[in-house]
C-alpha cells in the first residue's frame, strides 16, 4: 500500500523541532496564519478566502481559528487540541476578536508569540486588524525563515509523497506526448492526458487518496500556450493553439498527493528536429546535466547556478538566457532556496530542487526540461524519471 | 463573434477613472504589485512566483517592472509604454532595486505614490524591500480601496465577460449533471465534464479565446468532495468518492474568460428526496429567492444576509446556518463586498454578486445553490441561468 499521507506523529514531531529550534527566543506558542504553514502543522487542508483562519500552538496545546462554515470539516480532519469558530467575516463582530479571545483564554496576553505574518492577508477583501492592535501587551517574533526553513528539509515521508506525484506526473507526461498530434489543440491534449492519468492514479490509490491542496489539479499534464514560437515566452499562458510541424513544445506535467507536489518538464519536437532546433535542444540538455552534477549537500546553491552561467558564457549563448537553474519544490508550485547566483544558502541532505536550465531564442523557440530531484550526501537522486534525450522527445508525424 | 477580451480603451478608461479619484490626494503615480491589480490596468496576465512584478502608472505613461523571463511576454501583451526588466530573484542585484531605478526614472523620487501594498508580498519565499526604504523621501497612499471599489462595479465589456463564463459553466454543469451515476467517482465525473465543455468552449470562441489566468480552468464543473453526508461540510475538499443512490451533491461550475469568471452551484440528489432532503432543499431554496428579491441599487449589502438570517429563525432552523449569503464576483474567487450583516456598503448597478444561501446538516446532507447576478436600478439581472427546481435537481438512478 503506498504512503499517501503525513504521519500524526510527523506533524507532532514538526511542532517540537520548531519549538526547538526557538528555545533560544523564549517564544511561549506560535501563530500561523499563511495556509500552507497551517497545514503543515496541523494537517487541515482547506480553501482560503475571505475568511481567515489560523492555528495557535503552544508546547502544551493546539488550536484552530475557523469560521463556522469549516467547524465540522476542522474538526473531522485537523489534527489539534480544539477547533474555535467565529460565525463570519465581515459579521458584527470582527474574526480577529476571537483570535484575540483564544489568545487571551490561553494565557498569552503579554506572551512572547512567535508568527509568520502579524495578521491575516489583504485577499479577497479582507481587511482586518494585526496581532498587535489586539494584545498591546504581547511581544511578537517572525517565525517565517525558521518554519520557512524546516519546510526546506524534505523527511523520509514527505519524499515518498513527492515521489507518489512523480511517478503520476510521469503517466500524465507519458499520455501527453502520445496524443501529441498535428492539429490538435494544447488544451485537448492536455485535459485528455490528465484526464487518463488521474482515472488510473484514482483506481491505483483508491479512497484513501487525497490531493488535499485547493487549486492543484489530481495529475496533469500540459502546455501552457508553450507550443511554436511562444515556447520562447518561459511563463507563457495556456492560449488554445493546436500544434504543427516542426513546432518545439515545452511541457509541464506533477500531481497533488496530500499537498505535495513535483515538477515535471520537457521539450519536445514536432517532427525531425532542424540543426538549429538540435544545436539549442543539446545545450539545454548539457547545462542540466552540468547543474545536476553540481548538486551536493554542504555546497551553496549558487554554485549550480554559476556553472550553468559560466557555460551559457563560454559557449557564446548569453543571450538565450532567461531564469535561474532552479528552486526548491515540496509543498508549493515555487519554493526558496534556489539554484541561483545570489542564493549563498547551504544544500543539504532533504532539500528537493527543480534543476531545469532554458535557453530561449525570441521568434523561433524554447528549451527546457525540468527535473526534481533531492540533494544527498555525495550528488543526487532522481525524483522524476522521464527520458530527456533528443531522440525520445522528438515526436513522430 | 462574442467578445472575449477588455478593450484598450477600457483599460486607459481605468486608468483615467483611478486618477479622477485620487485628485483630492494629490497623487502622481501609482505602483500597483497584487498580480489581479496589474493585470486590470495593463491587460497583462501572468504566472506570479517568487519574482516580483509591478506596474508603475503616471497620468502620461505607464510601465511594467518584469523579471528577464517576462520580458517578451509582457512586450507582446501588456499595454504599457515601456517594459523594464531585471535578471532575476534574488540573483546578484536585488529586483526592487530597478524597481527604484525605474521610479527614479520617472521622477518620482519624492513624489506622492498611491499604492496597493508597499512591496512585493511574502510568498514562494521572496524577501526584499519595500518602497518606503527604497524612496524615503517620497509619501505612500494606500490606494487598495479605491482599486477594489472599481473592480466592484463591472462595466458593460465585464459583464459580456462573465456572461460568456456563464454560458460555458452553465454546459459543463449540464455535463456533469448528464454523468452522474451511481459508482461513480467524483474525480472522473467532474473531468469528463470539464472536459466536454471546454472541448465545445475551444471550438466555438476559436484561438481569439484566453482564460488569462494562470491555476483557473477553462470550464470546469465538479463537487469538491460536497458529496452524501460530505456535502454538509461547505468547504470541503475533493475526496475522490463515489456516487451512491440517494447522496445529496453540492457541485460548482465556471469557466475563465479573459480573467473573468463566474459562480454556478447546485444541489442534485441521487433519486428521489428523501421527504427531509426535500423539506432541506426547500428551505434553501425560499432562502435564496428572498435574497435575491432582497438585492437592489441603492440598499446595503447587509440587508439582503439579514433577510436570509431572519428567515432562517423564522423557521426555526437556525443550527443549519453556516455562512454569509454571497460575496462580489469578477476576476477573483471571493471578492468585496460581501452579502453579510457586517457589510453596510451599498449595492449599485454594476456590481455582480454570488446569491448563495446554505443549509447544512452535519452526518446528514447539506444544500446550497449559487447564483451570479447582477445588480440594477430595480433589482437584479440573472447572469447564471441553470434550473432550480427541485425536481430539475432530481437524478434518475
Amino acid at each position: 500500500m503506498p504512503q499517501l499521507r503525513i504521519s500524526n506523529e510527523e506533524y507532532i514531531r514538526r511542532r517540537e523541532t520548531l519549538f526547538t529550534r526557538l528555545s533560544d527566543r523564549n517564544v511561549q506558542a506560535i501563530v500561523l496564519f499563511q495556509p500552507h504553514n497551517v497545514s503543515y502543522l496541523t494537517a487541515f487542508g482547506f480553501i482560503p478566502t475571505e475568511r481567515p483562519m489560523a492555528t495557535v500552538i503552544t508546547p502544551n496545546t493546539s488550536a484552530l481559528l475557523v469560521p463556522h462554515l469549516e467547524r465540522e470539516h476542522a474538526e473531522e480532519f485537523a489534527l489539534v487540541d480544539r477547533v474555535d469558530i467565529y460565525p463570519e467575516y465581515p459579521d458584527l463582530r470582527h474574526p480577529m476578536e476571537f483570535m484575540k479571545d483564544l489568545l487571551v483564554d490561553l494565557g498569552l496576553t503579554s506572551a512572547t508569540i512567535g508568527v509568520d505574518a502579524e495578521g491575516y492577508g489583504q485577499i479577497y477583501g479582507y481587511r482586518g486588524p494585526r496581532i498587535p492592535e489586539l494584545l498591546p501587551d504581547a511581544s511578537l517574533v517572525n517565525i517565517l525563515d525558521d518554519i520557512e526553513y524546516m519546510q526546506m528539509i524534505n523527511s523520509q515521508e514527505e519524499l515518498a509523497l513527492i515521489r507518489e506525484s512523480c511517478r503520476w506526473g510521469n503517466l500524465a507526461h507519458t499520455y501527453l506526448q502520445e496524443y501529441c498530434e498535428v492539429g490538435v489543440s494544447e488544451t485537448e491534449i492536455s485535459m485528455r492526458a490528465s484526464f487518463e492519468a488521474t482515472q488510473a492514479m484514482i483506481r491505483t490509490l483508491g479512497t484513501e487518496y487525497r490531493p488535499l491542496t485547493f487549486g492543484m489539479a489530481t495529475a496533469f499534464a500540459g502546455f501552457r500556450g508553450q507550443i511554436g514560437k511562444a515556447s520562447a515566452m518561459p511563463h507563457s499562458m495556456t492560449s488554445n493553439v493546436k500544434l504543427q510541424a516542426g513546432d518545439v513544445l515545452v511541457t509541464g506535467a506533477s500531481a497533488a498527493v496530500w499537498g505535495y507536489g513535483s515538477e515535471l518538464e520537457r521539450t519536445m519536437i514536432m517532427g525531425e528536429p532542424t540543426a538549429e532546433q538540435a544545436r539549442l535542444f543539446n545545450h539545454m540538455l548539457e547545462a542540466q546535466t552540468l547543474a545536476l552534477n553540481t548538486l551536493k549537500a554542504g555546497r551553496p546553491c549558487s554554485d549550480v547556478d554559476k556553472a550553468v552561467r559560466r557555460y551559457f558564457k563560454d559557449e557564446g549563448i548569453e543571450e538565450t538566457w532567461r531564469h535561474h537553474t532552479g528552486h526548491a519544490k515540496s509543498m508549493l508550485i515555487h519554493e526558496a532556496p534556489f539554484l541561483d547566483v545570489g542564493d549563498d544558502r547551504m544544500m543539504e541532505v532533504g532539500m528537493v530542487f527543480t534543476v531545469e536550465p532554458g535557453v530561449y531564442v525570441p521568434d523561433f523557440a524554447g528549451f527546457r526540461h525540468s527535473d526534481t530531484v533531492a540533494v544527498t550526501e555525495d550528488g543526487f537522486e532522481w525524483l522524476t524519471y522521464y527520458p530527456r534525450d533528443l531522440e525520445s522527445m522528438t515526436i513522430p508525424i
